[in-house]
């Protein structure tokens, strides 16, 4: 068989990459050694924000009263959460499956590999091998959890994602390692459902340690309000699994103080690592920094006709960057010219409650480049809206240049606001200025108005405070 | 008393203006004859938010099993819902007193008429008048609903939004007569609550009749489904209020049949009209239309030194219309030259479940103005958000020139997406093609996928359907 492209992975990087380069006139196949849509759609992004959703609503249930509305006893059905999160992950994944069949996009189920051609082989369920030859081939394998060498994954005890998602009992007292996006969302959903939560973070900064200081700080006090402790600035020396209950023992990086953690079970949440073992990148050539494929900014590697797009690239580790990778990687292909990825205007969120999403510098970073900023901040208590939904916390923060009126970064905390930030990454891209977004008319009453009025306090118009 | 500037009337117009002309270094006083805030705050845009929250979380309740929960029996205190919706609307105007007082702004309270000068005369609650005189003096007195001549309000019977969002019981039937905004929302509102809803429009298109007819169309629908009564295309005649229940008598405008629908209550919801008589625009020669001032792009009439902001001009009736008109009549004042507001790239919003947004031109408005039109449709079904969220219906519609490229108009209905529209206003005002929408990167997993897909969908290059 002989395809003009074979994509290995059909994460959202990999299926993209697939659909696009059938629109664009290619004979595709693509290279599945689990589930279509990937850890994505399967095990990540999709299947998260359907627990968090259940939480969510479990949460409304129990300040219904503040809305004037009664509730009889209300509990969470933890298995019933679980079993629909899997739902809506298979739902995807059957829809990942009809995209590719409507695409004509031939579907290979089984581990691959590159191999001398260069082409791939494929080992199927029953251990046989197929080689298969395309001019073009790209790697998008994906990531995985990364392990800390003081936290083993037992798939029990000592969990990662995957298992955090598929568990059968919810566990009374869970310890978080990590304070990412997905520590923090898993954080709030174990707590909101009823666990006792602890979450440990290495760097100092505490939750979401990549996010602006401010950010972290707000959802340090929510967080705390809500009863989730947080260590921040602690290491975890290592964890006693030996006994009926665990103990997480940690060292303070500051003070070296010590304190023990009892819990039932830890989530290791320390970020992904790639999948560039065993796949034949060596064989071939390919290059690779500390495990991350090289690739020119058409996700071209060093060997002709071979790509990597996703995971396996050094560049964010996000769902939506793997697909604009596999996009434009595609249409480079195809011998169009597609405007290369601004990696620095790549949106960022967090789904727990409240919601985070942030683009561009933070404050340090902005400042660290030799800007001279502008900041502008909005408290959503000022917010109308926000006031009459009931969700008062949390703001927008944005950065502006002081010279030039770029927006450099813009920083949100509060109720749902990840569907907020989509306007500061096309406005970015648009080149807009600090006074072009003041005179953007917001519908009111929105919580998308603290944009307009953050960017005004960073000029000295801001109307509501 | 001296001022710079007196403003009439401390609406989302007035207030806001008045704002920015303190800032602007000028000594204001606001007249305001009932509640700081005026309609939107007290009567409108925030306690609606309000009411319609709680619907929402009712809602939730009803159908907490779908997410995993359990819950025993709920209701809804009709009363909590409406004292709590009272209460954020306190809040807000409280928070405009107190911005008022932070810009060092005069608060009269009185009723306000024009006069020779032209000055203020102002009559407070005693009945003493007091002139006051400035240099500008701009009229905010905003706009009231709007009196059907078969439909005379009696605030029992026939009612306004006013009294909608203060009834003392819940109607058991209710006929919302008009399906804009007001009328769709306390529609849906009371439906959630429990009372049998009925609402009849006049105009062909049914519900939302302003709105894309596809918007209208799938809405339909989903109120169908819900069991609420739309009666498209259908005029009432009359209603009889002689006896214990009330008769609204129907005449459908296509085939003329008619029909009777019995309820308990009717709430008019026919659209807004000026608060222009009485404020002496007859005794200082300011030109009028239709009851509606005019002004020219800086908002001033024909009289020096008289402005007119808001509803009392024949622009949106919408609050954040009148604040931009505020801000920009202020700023012309202080000697700036503010751009001017473009008035086809207004947001719109309509807050039932599920919400509804739209930007610019409508597909039939775009092809009577002789576009040649690419149209992008992205249902929410095919976005993993709305389904983890449970909320896939709805979609996003976009209207793109296909010469230029122009974004000509934007039209959602579905969850949540009135806080998806700024994005496009602002992608509009900075001029976008449909290609730099379809390569800006939105984060993965949210609603506002959607937008990059309808765009992607209209240029072929869509990859989720």
């Amino acid at each position: 068989m002989n395809f003009d492209l074979i994509v290995i992975g059909s994460g959202p990087g990999g299926y993209v990459a697939a659909i696009r380069a059938s629109q664009l006139g290619m004979n595709v196949a693509i290279i599945e050694r689990e589930s279509l849509g990937g850890i994505c759609l399967n095990w990540g992004c999709i299947p998260t924000k359907a627990l968090l959703k259940s939480a969510q609503v479990f949460d409304y249930l129990n300040h219904a009263e503040d809305f004037g509305i009664k509730v009889g006893k209300a509990s969470a059905d933890f298995d019933a959460v679980i079993k629909r999160s899997r739902g809506v992950a298979d739902g995807m994944s059957k829809g990942v499956q009809f995209l590719m069949k409507k695409n004509k996009i031939t579907v290979i189920m089984g581990t691959a590999k590159l191999v001398a051609g260069p082409k791939v082989a494929v080992t199927d369920a029953a251990g046989a091998v197929t080689e298969y030859a395309a001019k073009h081939i790209i790697v998008a394998t994906g990531g995985r959890a990364k392990q800390l060498p003081n936290l083993p994954i037992d798939g029990k005890k000592i969990i990662e994602y995957r298992k955090a998602m598929s568990m059968e009992n919810m566990p009374k007292r869970m310890v978080v390692v990590g304070a990412g996006a997905i520590g923090v969302e898993f954080g709030y959903f174990y707590h909101t459902m009823g666990s006792e939560v602890s979450i440990v973070e290495f760097m100092e900064q505490g939750l979401v340690p990549r996010e602006d200081a401010d950010i972290s700080k707000e959802l340090g006090k929510i967080f705390n309000k809500k009863g989730i402790k947080v260590y921040g600035n602690w290491a975890v020396e290592n964890v006693d699994t030996s006994g009926k209950e665990i103990k997480v023992n940690m060292k303070n990086r500051k003070d070296g103080a010590t304190e023990t953690i009892v819990c039932d079970v830890v989530l290791s949440a320390a970020g992904v690592t790639p999948n560039t073992e065993n796949i034949g990148l060596e064989d071939l050539g390919i290059v690779t920094d500390r495990g991350y494929i090289k690739v020119d900014e058409y996700y071209r590697t060093n060997v002709p006709g071979v790509y990597a797009i996703g995971d396996v690239l050094a560049t964010q580790a996000l769902a939506h960057v793997a697909s604009a990778e596999g996009i434009t990687c595609v249409e480079a292909i195809a011998g169009h010219h597609p405007e290369t990825i601004d990696y620095n205007n790549i949106p960022g969120c967090t789904y727990c409650v409240p919601e985070i999403a942030s683009v561009g510098y933070t404050e340090q970073a902005a400042k660290e480049a030799g800007y001279e900023v502008l900041i502008g901040k909005f408290p959503f208590t000022a917010s109308g809206k926000a006031k009459a939904a009931g969700h008062p916390e949390g703001f927008v923060k944005v950065i502006f240049d002081k010279k030039y009126g770029e927006w450099l970064g813009a920083h949100f905390i509060g109720y749902n606001v990840t569907e907020m930030i989509a306007e500061v990454v096309v406005a970015r891209k648009l080149e807009t200025t600090g006074h072009e977004i003041i005179k953007s008319i917001h519908p009111h009453p929105t919580m998308s108005e603290a944009i307009m009025e953050a960017a005004a306090a960073a000029y000295g118009e801001v109307i509501h405070l």
